[in-house]
């Protein structure tokens, strides 16, 4: 694939500082990167936007906003929104949340995500933000995401208008589905893939598995035939290695940037 | 629940031995047991199936056949068609497969999968035996079954009479998606609810998952919501309950079966 294409995700390197970050890719040609809320903030939001603009690349995405089954949804995904603009992203990445402590009600947990997108969706739209849902696995149903495919996402997004609600494609989470591809031909249809993230299924799977995100390549996920599936229904936008990975996190940050590098350009 | 409708799967207490399980079952009165292939044979099929027989029991199911990607299916499975009808169960439930080695086409793979079944099906219907191809949850979908939803089990199971091919509804697989209660009546519809399974679903998810079916009303799933659909449906046969979870089986049998029924009886 070309580089021009590529967003590297602050988390897939997670080991190197923002500078680090930013500087590899400059030297790589990386034009763009996606951002975390917490390092971002850890450095400073201003700081990052200007470090950022000054080395000339673009923030794909900023990571993330939603969690709307938890308690203090509205203030965390304002500031979300405020930081995304600040950074001079269209794009904030909502994790929904699962399921409320004590509850069984996955329908019910999906209707109050449906609400919390809706209270928030004009006041993103004022800020030039785009929300953009993300369906995770369903393995995440219960602690994450109740939202756990690409469909669900859209039956969201579709009440509201593209520049401000849309879905995230993420290979990782909706490589199983039989039904993604025709679901990613309907989020194209309205202007809603806000995002393409890419990462690699590999098995056995770590104790909790948030961090089986795994080296392009190097897995059960077909990645050409989803970069092919996105070219087709007319995606032009960003695609964005997001990786987390206990055994690549323990690696040389550097060479582990140009090693994905070196991954998305060989598919 | 009604212990009438009970059936207790091997796996949930393998720290028991067949004659401690038995005779438990029968002292807590228990009517049915799901049985495995390699602690039946390590007991012996004629074995196993006169101390069930004799203690009054009946074999909900057999598991398992399947894995149609892996070399040496045709013979295994015949095998366990055989050890179906020897143990005098109607239902073998078939785990099918993942992806073949170095492949990464799921769609491929399923083919095989309905091939296979296809190759079964006449074979175990003379032997009075029913396929039942089991979907298994999405995380599986590289290593262990690429049928990932129960609509994707019906489109094979539908190209075969009822008393050949079914399926199995298990609560730990299909409890995340919005489609399942659909299927499940799409399925009562021709009668191919061959299993109904229970286990509850906890996070963390352990290392290689496998082991994260939880003890009923511990986690996450509303099971007695998927009792009650099953029963709109019209399913009137045995509901199992099969756990998977190191911590459990690290406890006396005895009392994690008492425990179990117990459970059971409080959905």
């Amino acid at each position: 694939m070309n580089l021009d294409r590529c967003s590297v995700n602050q988390m897939t390197v997670r080991q190197l500082g923002l500078p680090d970050l930013v500087a590899h890719c400059v030297r790589l040609g990386v034009p763009a990167v996606g951002l975390w809320r917490e390092p971002v903030r850890a450095y400073g939001v201003e700081a990052a936007a200007a470090l950022v603009r000054d080395a000339g690349l673009t923030v794909s995405t900023l990571c993330r906003g939603g969690f709307f089954t938890s308690a203090g949804w509205q203030e965390a995904n304002r500031a979300a929104i405020d930081e995304a603009a600040a950074l001079g992203t269209d794009t904030l990445v909502l994790v929904s949340g699962g399921l409320p402590t004590g509850s069984r009600d996955l329908a019910a947990a999906r209707a109050r995500i449906a609400d919390g997108v809706a209270a928030l969706a004009p006041y993103a739209g004022d800020h030039g933000v785009r929300l953009a849902i993300e369906p995770l696995h369903p393995m995440f149903a219960a602690d994450r995401c109740a939202v756990s495919t690409l469909d669900q996402a859209l039956d969201i997004a579709e009440g509201f208008p593209p520049e401000q609600v849309g879905v995230v494609v993420d290979t990782y989470h909706l490589w199983w589905d039989d039904r993604a591809p025709s679901a990613v031909a309907r989020a194209a249809a309205t202007g809603r893939i806000h995002s393409f993230q890419l990462a690699d299924w590999t098995t056995p799977l770590p104790a909790g598995v948030l961090n089986g995100r795994a080296q392009l390549g190097t897995g059960s996920i077909d990645l050409t035939a989803w970069s092919k599936l996105l070219d087709d229904v007319g995606y032009t936008g960003p695609i964005e290695v997001e990786l987390f990975n206990e055994e690549l996190w323990s690696r040389d940050g550097a060479q582990l940037l140009e090693q994905t590098v070196k991954a998305f350009l060989t598919l």
